[in-house]
């Protein structure tokens, strides 16, 4: 099994040494990683700039490693660069922060293994549900035993697993769980500063308010202290337009 | 009503300023674009650098024009900034280049609609399937019309509207239809150069090759000379999960 490993956090990011030594006794392994911290890049890839990937030492189990200053969507379209094999699962993590409900629009790291389920290639995405001192043991088993199951096994069209695991160590970690999105709203606050040279400038410090976390979602599992493991599946067609959108549309469109 | 008008393509983009046209004549315009061309930048949003926003002048009757460094949809955030009412709709575009299929996931412009439908404003995204040399003034005319419906119509929750028009003179424009979001499978060739330095790098090159591009998707629409009109819904739960993953899940999650 060809594997490729990937992540929005950088290539020096402890999650995906962790995730390389779980999965390299399942295959061969290409790391293909963004230069820098890539978070919250969404589903971007690199049309306007040249794209570049230069080989790294991780000092781990690799075949082929790799930085680039690409998105992590780019990293999983570099992975056939050269004539390389399209690899046979794409994992991306081990993310340092969780990715729930509608963060999977914005997350770079679950748009590397939605861009593979693009491509009908296997994959998921990992995260922890904390952004330091982040317990990455229990995660990278969990992403080990889950990779060896896809070896045998696709996933249905157009989807992929998004996984979030508490960071907690294995004796207080729940078992896991198969979880819908919740919903989250932010309150998108900007926080307005002034520059040393007087000009102003904003930083996002959005904190969610309302939320679907009624049981069997994500952010309702992970917050019990238990693994969620999320099918998304990103046909974003609706369902019943014409009858919903009757009033917004009679006269406009055949 | 107040009307946020954004796009990818940046603040100059030709497309912007017929959009601002025909939406001035309906209430109050904000408009906030990138600063360059955002196109394929997906869901990104801007949280590792200082986020900043410059008034511009457009030489168009706008309120306030503002270009950013950030993304099409820290667009749709920013509206807010500084206390400034959220507004009652936010149009994107008219985008140089069609946004069919799952383009959706990777353009910007869509991105600052959907990131408006995530807040529970009413969006919508409009593209011309032209790059160079555009008919805009049919799109603009469709844009104008729409945009006046939606004053007096809420669109259902985490939907938003996204509009292709063929760059066609009005006599040759066929009517609007309501379509579905097709699929193109692109092949990621990536051209592989070498810079005066001796560096290679990367430029995409991806061509569509298979389609579901039956009847009733965009991309027929489009085909057929039509404006299609693609109610876009994203909720990305997949349903039946349990069942059609029980083998590689079973004895996995709970």
């Amino acid at each position: 099994m060809r594997i490729l490993v990937t992540n929005d956090d950088g290539i020096h990011a402890p999650g995906l040494l962790e995730l390389v030594r779980v999965l390299a006794p399942l295959g061969e392994l290409i790391v293909i990683a963004p230069e820098r911290q890539q978070s919250a890049t969404g589903h971007g890839i690199t049309l306007h700039k040249p794209l570049r990937m230069a080989p790294v030492k991780l000092g781990a189990p690799v075949q082929e490693a790799y930085a680039t200053n690409g998105t992590p969507a780019d990293c999983t379209i570099l992975a056939t660069a050269d004539g390389r094999p399209a690899p046979d699962l794409v994992v991306a993590g081990i993310n340092a922060g969780a990715n729930l409900g509608e963060e999977v629009l914005y997350s770079g790291t679950v748009s590397a293994a939605m861009e593979a389920a693009l491509q009908g290639i296997n994959s998921f995405a990992i995260s922890v549900t904390a952004y330091e001192d982040c317990e990455f043991a229990t995660a990278a088993e969990f992403a080990g035993t889950l990779a060896g199951r896809m070896a045998g096994c696709d996933l249905p069209a157009d989807t992929f697993l998004n996984v979030n695991v508490p960071s907690l160590p294995p004796d207080e970690l729940g078992p896991a769980t198969l979880t819908r999105l919740g919903r989250r709203r932010y309150i998108n606050s900007l926080d307005r500063r002034v520059d040393p040279r007087g000009h102003s400038y904003y930083w996002f410090s959005g904190e969610p308010l309302e939320c679907d976390c009624d049981e069997g979602t994500d952010i309702a599992a992970v917050r019990a202290g238990m693994i969620s493991v999320t099918p998304v599946y990103f046909d974003m067609n609706f369902r019943g337009a014409r009858r919903h959108l009757k009033e917004l549309l009679d006269g406009l469109v055949e």
